[in-house]
């Protein structure tokens, strides 16, 4: 056997961000004031974020540099291996060869703290004390609480009650980075107490975590908001994972035809995807790309693309995007991160394009293809990389069918270690799988009165 | 900063393992048998291991090759990263330089699958469809678990009644990968049955759980046992651990002045500190090797060095060992791993020649050296892993206060991530420090009526 692993040296780390908004050939539309419906400027951030970041957000510049502080802290985990599957294309029979990028090898277990060590150091840089944020099932939470804790910053995170109460792993490991957690809704917000007055027993949602992470983060100059996915500027951070494959698969001597990634927000994709997009915008090549999303919250496949807000309440700018309408609440599916409604700006003007294709994959569809991973790979992949997965099964399936040799590379974005639970519902016949009708997402669309895009 | 990881590429994966054996000034004194305390030979483990690890067990070939097919499954996350620790050295302000080998990025979490893989591979080409063991937190059960996964074959482990019901994530880790796992005691053993009988609810113990594996292991050809830990084979198997490093610090410029590992059975510290030792044993290097046990079950630091049993009901040979009597109950610590009563032989008689050394520390100590562990280098630790950094970080003040600087380098033997909930009882003050009294340990010594060593 061949290498298994094409590895880089920490010299190999690359210098630079790729920021495919200098490359595409139609540009995002503007965010819109929610009240004015105008466009908004990049000031208009400033409460929440640092420049710094702002600065990235609207960049039209093609590379970014790569701060050396940043890339010294990303030493850590980076670079990370980049596998060839023989187990996986063994097990399949196809004449396909499949690659995927480890992200899991993080301490934070994902591919997040690649966007929370720069958000870290950004706002560091201008002295910014404490980040607050939100997080679902955690993912998020403990790699800002990882990237906070190294550059010495205070970190504070609002919790989904849900979570908080039924995962509470991930809270501990916040905790061991030295955050403080809070399940929300909590009574530290006016959001908060807001919520707990209607209903003392909310199980809260994101949508509410955002509302209390954002009001408490701009009622201090020290303190601003951090996002872990969606947003430019957390996008163009991932785009270290394709930068990176893109130098290992030229090292293994290969080029992918189809590069696939789970997508939530945007930010896993299109750290894959966008340094190998950048080789169809500037050299001609035809490398595809697939974002995985789950069929029970399906705004690239099913969604419409209008302005939307980005979060459940309403409180932040309108952004043009797939959605499925900002009061979408998607089944609890075990892959909580990807129960957002809505894509990232550019991820939806790339798919509005027809530059990047999309697949929603069922639940059990995606645990099958991750426990058949698990036992050729020997890498027990979290709920949302098995979309991902799933993805790439299917197209070495089609491989073999139609006698043909591809060559596939997926983001395998985190491990499964604070994913038990999950497997354990599937091996037990308990997970289930909600067929999401085309009349429910009517529904959500119908109480949409944002405005749409022709 | 210069470089913060030191990498090998996969064709840098040693070719043999390092057999201390060969190279020890006094050998080991030969297991008796417990009827007739008689010496026993090798053939008197053929109903429970199979030739190949058998003849590992006694061999003086001062190298073994490893297989290409064992290299090859290594690759899945071998070579490990070795790292020098500049965020802890900064933190304890120190002219010492500290380097760790990172094990942790092994599937299961751990160094256990560097023996689980061998192991799964010499019983597959015996023959052998099944192998089973016992596992108390569930580290090495899941290692084999993985381990036989991949060689296609079926594992059977049986899991501590107690750590089966307290800690259900490893039990679904090892389901993942397609084993099957009983508490135990269990009906399906006539050992299960009868501590049963006498005590429906028991909570079962790994000697328990030991009697369980071997009892179904010799009713077919087709099955064996195995064990993660003690024996020579397994002690073997872990210096691939120390080879690699051995490798990495040459490419750093550097050599240690003193090795660390902590100690359950001894493979951990022997995996790292072994290859390094020879180099005293070759050249006349002055290495120090300190192994890093708990305070609450200090066989090398308050034991005796005396036979005794490797299991705790008395069905194993007796073994010339380091023991505080094989009755002995270790306190309910977190780090599960070091809960043993015995040290393997080879390192025993190494200890007994005054070749390595010993410390004992406390947990609430060790979880101390773990957070600041995880705050400075990002990385969460197994709580086993915190006794080696307890023991680095000694000696690394040791430098500060004395004005010298050393290299010191330790195994990172596991990642905590199924280890959260102890680090929450750590922060929320609910760790006890069980304070062992001479009495203690005098009575379990009492108990023993095995041949003392003159």
């Amino acid at each position: 056997m061949s290498e298994k692993k094409i590895l880089l040296t920490e010299k190999e780390i690359p210098e630079k961000w790729y920021n495919i908004m200098a490359d595409m050939p139609n540009k995002p539309l503007p965010p819109l004031n929610p009240a004015t419906r105008t466009p908004i400027g990049p000031e208009a951030l400033a409460p929440i974020f640092p420049m710094g970041l702002i600065q990235q957000e609207v960049s039209a510049e093609k590379w970014i540099d790569i701060p050396e502080q940043v890339r010294d802290m990303y030493k850590i985990y980076r670079p990370t291996p980049l596998f060839r599957a023989y187990g996986l294309e063994k097990a399949l029979d196809t004449p396909a060869k499949i690659y995927y990028k480890y992200e899991g090898v993080s301490p934070a277990g994902s591919h997040k703290p690649n966007t929370a060590i720069p958000q870290a150091y950004y706002n560091k840089q201008e002295g910014v004390k404490k980040i607050l944020t939100e997080t679902g099932a955690g993912q998020w939470g403990s790699a800002l609480a990882f990237a906070c804790n190294m550059f010495d910053m205070e970190c504070e995170v609002f919790m989904v009650r849900l979570s908080y109460d039924g995962k509470p792993y991930r809270k501990m490991m916040m905790n061991t980075w030295g955050a403080s957690v809070h399940a929300s809704p909590s009574k530290l917000t006016q959001a908060g107490r807001t919520i707990l007055a209607k209903d003392p027993n909310s199980p809260g949602s994101l949508g509410i975590a955002i509302s209390e992470a954002i009001e408490l983060a701009v009622q201090s100059e020290s303190s601003k908001y951090a996002l872990g996915s969606v947003l430019n500027h957390v996008l163009l951070h991932q785009t270290i994972v394709g930068q990176e494959a893109l130098l290992q698969m030229e090292k293994a001597g290969d080029l992918p035809d189809i590069v696939i990634a789970p997508f939530g927000g945007g930010s896993n994709f299109a750290g894959l995807s966008f340094p190998f997009l950048r080789l169809n915008l500037d050299e001609g090549k035809k490398i595809r790309a697939i974002a995985s999303e789950p069929a029970s919250c399906p705004k690239l496949t099913r969604g419409v693309f209008r302005y939307d807000f980005g979060d459940t309440i309403g409180m932040t700018p309108l952004l043009p995007m797939y959605t499925l309408g900002h009061n979408f609440i998607p089944a609890p599916i075990h892959a909580g991160g990807l129960r957002y409604h809505g894509a990232g700006v550019i991820v939806s003007q790339l798919l509005k394009d027809n530059l990047i294709e999309a697949r929603a994959h069922h639940q059990l569809e995606c645990f099958e293809a991750g426990v058949l991973f698990a036992r050729t790979e020997g890498i027990i992949p979290a709920p949302e990389a098995n979309h991902g997965i799933a993805t790439a099964v299917q197209e070495a399936q089609k491989c073999k069918e139609e006698g043909i040799s591809k060559t596939i590379l997926f983001n395998l974005c985190g491990h499964g270690n604070f994913d038990m639970a999950a497997y354990d519902a599937y091996f037990s016949g308990k997970l289930s799988e909600h067929e999401l009708t085309t009349a429910e997402i009517d529904s959500s669309l119908a109480e949409l009165d944002t405005p749409t895009i022709a």
